[in-house]
């Protein structure tokens, strides 16, 4: 179960960050949808490392070759594989890791798990990298959903105490919502964008990390799509994007948020408009018992600070059980949540074709 | 899928709210545990209404029959089930429904996702009394986890604007976990809990309603359970949790928080005490990788205002598409989030009952 | 997983034979399906004891109460569930099982698997009676595929060495395929049927009792529907059958005497017919590489004779490990094949409303 | 779902036969389970064609690449995934695949399943090929079983009106069992192995070909492993070799012979042996309600013959819906029951390891 998730659509996940590749096999797309390979690098290049001084200056050639399920442009129907060479690995930044935990990582509880066996080299399954094929098969479902009508945007919401602008809930539009990913840093304000750099700079300089925040909005999903109790949106959305590593908190519409507020203020009254059903304002995030509305599709995704930090920190050596100091060194992010924007994008493209197909079928959706 | 939930341990919840009953099935549990009928109604009678002002004065008898799986006093290891009948429903108050969407409810999108077939009575199986069978079979896991030292606990830890003290999340101890949930209203502090109180009757007396947050605590629970990616433990719980209608969100540890901090800050060093590796902070709430540190595990879930308000909405009645003006009126919490504090224990127990039998398979747990 | 069952139809089924009920929860149905009740009771009497010496006196009232998911004649879309009341259960009867293992049944295994804590009464949740919840489900499938003019039915293929005859696989009408469930003793030929009766009358004088086998058509279910390798509408059909107690195997098509044939033989050639096209044989049972060929279906299930028989029998009393000799009293049909008629059906109904559900969606079988 | 398969231990199966590669990602696995690679191609190398005149002459390079949750020789616990590359594919052989349906073959229903969108070149998804996968992951479950005692075996007991003797289903030992597998051609009797391939020799020279069948032995599996109704080790064994092409038919113990059994005959006396509890026969092929006896586990699987033969077949163009006559050329096995062996003994290791881990979870089996 642990690295396979979907019902309608069947997601696997494998691969090790220093180990031959990483990559994901798809279960269930329909089949014969066009696949614009162009695009889908533009999508996934938006994850990738090594772009500006933000980001960890390994070099990732992150394009996949197509092992099955992609034929002539197109899906076929059949499992859709995908692998991604790792390739400019050094393994020797990481030898310690074996034996001696990284705060804030997940080396001692694997090392519980895998009793001692799993690949522990750069994270190994546990490391940011396994997001390259979350990123990918996402950026297919994208494709997938786009052809509908339905359009996925994400933008960087928040970092230290230095937050972008809201999408406007209930009159978001697709190049507001669009425009972040597309421009060289994810935030919707360009100054309060150069801010948050100069943030995550900050830290950087101090050999320490920052947490952020991940904003991802959906338009022209049809309403009435989901399901009641564990088959929810929100259900679909959080069981993946709690996928992504160093993902501490989801959260639809106004979220926790709604916890300081009164029904009044919170309800959306309902409204016609050019005879649609719509609501006034969208505190929901498109999303009532855990079906879509047809409102914008909003939530939001915290994401702590990268634990791999130069400064000294204490810890133990867990095979001997004695204590240590340690200094991560090696290519870390220093704001993971940059890089997590197309990541969040791909989750939810993934949540909600898996709940268009429970609806349509494949033959509602390959018609 | 949509009620259905879990992969070691499997979640069916069925019912509408004026049906004949509503009730779920576990599916694989652990054979002889013995189950203490007594505790569980203890338990279960935390989210029945009618205890208080606070609450519905509509009377629940929520005791369930026991359908199967539960013999001379312990769980068989056949399928659990049990169902709670409907009494005392009043479904005139609801008449409205078929084609007047209460704004924040699932009227409208209930009626487009079943073609209008569904049963919209007291909001059918949209409606918040679908958590008995889910606090019934959480009290249930509740049980058996005791039985290895895992104790659960939760309180109301935000009501509007007024906030209740939280869990203290490395020191956390089993008397403090445990003694919100025991007292006449689940709060730590007790003039935290008075002024809550005032806050959530303030609305009622205004015919609004009020949100709130819940924080749950997880003591015993052992390290090295749970499972990357899709498999964590956060995602098991998000998953369950985010099936408790008005939840908009949920986090874990520092949560949100985590978004503004810095490694330096987020990162829980890690020592040893008495021999065994503990970590001296807990800002990952028990939770890396996935997987349990041994540490408390610490999540909060929010809730929305209870939609249901007896002030005028606007709305539309969706069958005629035309604007109308709702009053909702019958038996409404201003606040769902108090009576909810056992439900989120309930999830609790029910994701980390099936993450444990993944470690230890039925056999493991018999023993 | 145990009592849990589909993908895209999800069926849980639970209870004991000697406990207070048995049931199930059908989740994912299409809303709005009227359901006959009337029908449904047709259908599910033809599974009911009592009706003649064949089959066990002992009286079952099998009709249900719905207890959700069923609401002005239709489904609602919601869980459907369903519960059986356990009545005439005369417990002394098999007050022996929890030490002495009765030949050819689950004593032994279940006292194993359950640790010895599991309801052992009557078979417990082993028994035959288990069929009647899924026969139930089955039944109701049968009606949604009915109203697509899908047309299920089966009859006793054989009964010790006397054999009815097949249904002609390529030429099968809906007359010649539903007749024999509608006739008190459910044959195509009523002779062969006659010496089938005397088969049966004769090993139950002879305190014994005797296999059978059952043949199972469907007729007007659309073709390619199914999907390759685990979920073809094989895999489906025997996943489902073999969950009916007393099944040893499954064939599809000319099943195992397809071993003896040259391809020559086997291959069904196409053709077209009436402008659609077919093949002039059907020795694939109307399935190629796991999807229907538009062919009538058609499959056959193995039953092993009752193992409760009233001659003695050489055993062990495996709570104090010494040998013991039996002779099993009480109430048992001494051939289950005859009454697992409507259950062959119903295990065909599920599992092929399950793929029509993977091809179409909820929206594309609720308009 | 298609082709993803299981609970505990998940098989996610991708590739098309003239795609890229094919290939498998097991999610599951125990942790520091030693594999070793050259047993591994052992039993992998059974499989491969071009051994003698009975397969087809096509060269297979069958030895895969790991990609991942293989390190220092043994399991890592995360996701094992495998890659086997295509090579020595003639794609012009299979040019008309696009529009004139092999009878016997998934062309016509691939066509209508997937829009046409499918790629056909070889079979593709539908290929016998796609066993090669199977067989290696069943390899892998095959060494983690042998290293608690569990051995599986299977021969060809059937080819054409041709039969081997069966395995002694009460007197099974090890050499006999692993014996078939380890001659150059699969059957207990060498004499009639000689008979049999005179058999497929014939039906190769005659340009025709000829069905078989497969019998498969487990020995040391312990009692008590499986779960009722549809988690029964009938079940889940069904539910794979179900999708292994060509199968028609599975049963278990006497399977369809005890149709027309007595119970007397059938049931199995239960008796003590040196202390254990064991029956004295075993038609039931070491499985009562869906769980194991302890008793040797023995299932049949049928095979149809290959359909693809060179002698002329009358069949349709299913695009421009015209007659056709076809002669199938190239390279194909005129049984595939032959290289199947090795295939059904995977179904059954993948099968029994689920059901272990379904007891044991992963820290019983990694300990």
């Amino acid at each position: 179960m642990p690295s396979i998730w979907g019902n309608y659509l069947k997601l696997s996940i494998f691969g090790e960050s220093h180990g031959p590749g990483i990559g994901v096999v798809l279960d269930g797309l329909p089949a014969g949808v066009p696949i614009d390979r162009e695009e889908l690098e533009r999508f996934t290049q938006r994850r990738a490392p090594g772009k500006n001084r933000n980001s960890t200056p390994r070099k990732e050639n992150d394009w996949p070759e197509f092992l099955s399920g992609y034929w002539n442009g197109a899906t076929t129907g059949t499992p859709l594989a995908a692998l991604i060479r790792n390739h400019d690995t050094q393994s020797k930044d990481y030898s310690q890791m074996q034996a001696v935990a990284r705060p804030g990582h997940a080396d001692f509880t694997g090392f519980l798990r895998y009793a001692g066996a799993n690949d522990v080299r750069g994270g190994g399954h546990f490391s940011g990298r396994l997001t390259a094929p979350l990123t990918l098969a996402g950026g297919i479902a994208k494709q997938v959903l786009a052809r509908r009508g339905i359009v996925i945007g994400a933008h960087l919401v928040q970092v230290g105490g230095c937050a972008d602008l809201l999408y406007d809930p209930a009159n978001l539009d697709e190049e507001t919502l669009l425009r972040p990913g597309n421009a060289p840093f994810p935030t919707l304000d360009e100054r309060l964008g150069a801010r948050m750099q100069r943030v995550i700079e900050q830290a950087r300089m101090e050999q320490d990390s920052v947490g952020g925040m991940v904003e991802c909005g959906v338009l022209g999903f049809p309403p009435g799509i989901g399901s009641p109790m564990f088959g929810g949106l929100e259900n679909r959305i959080a069981s993946l994007a709690f996928g992504i590593p160093a993902v501490k908190g989801v959260e639809f519409g106004d979220g926790f948020l709604a916890c300081a507020l009164r029904g009044s203020q919170n309800n959306d009254p309902f409204t016609l408009k050019d005879g649609q059903i719509v609501t006034e304002t969208n505190h929901a995030g498109g999303i009532l018992g855990g079906i879509s509305t047809g409102m914008p599709i909003l939530f939001r995704v915290g994401f702590k600070p990268t634990p791999s930090i130069s400064l000294p920190q204490k810890t133990v050596n867990f095979r001997e059980k004695r204590p240590e100091t340690l200094e991560v060194h090696g290519r870390h992010d220093p704001c993971v949540a940059v890089r997590a924007v197309p990541v969040v994008e791909a989750a939810a493209a993934l949540a909600l074709l898996d709940a268009l197909l429970e609806a349509q079928g494949y033959q509602g959706m390959q018609a």
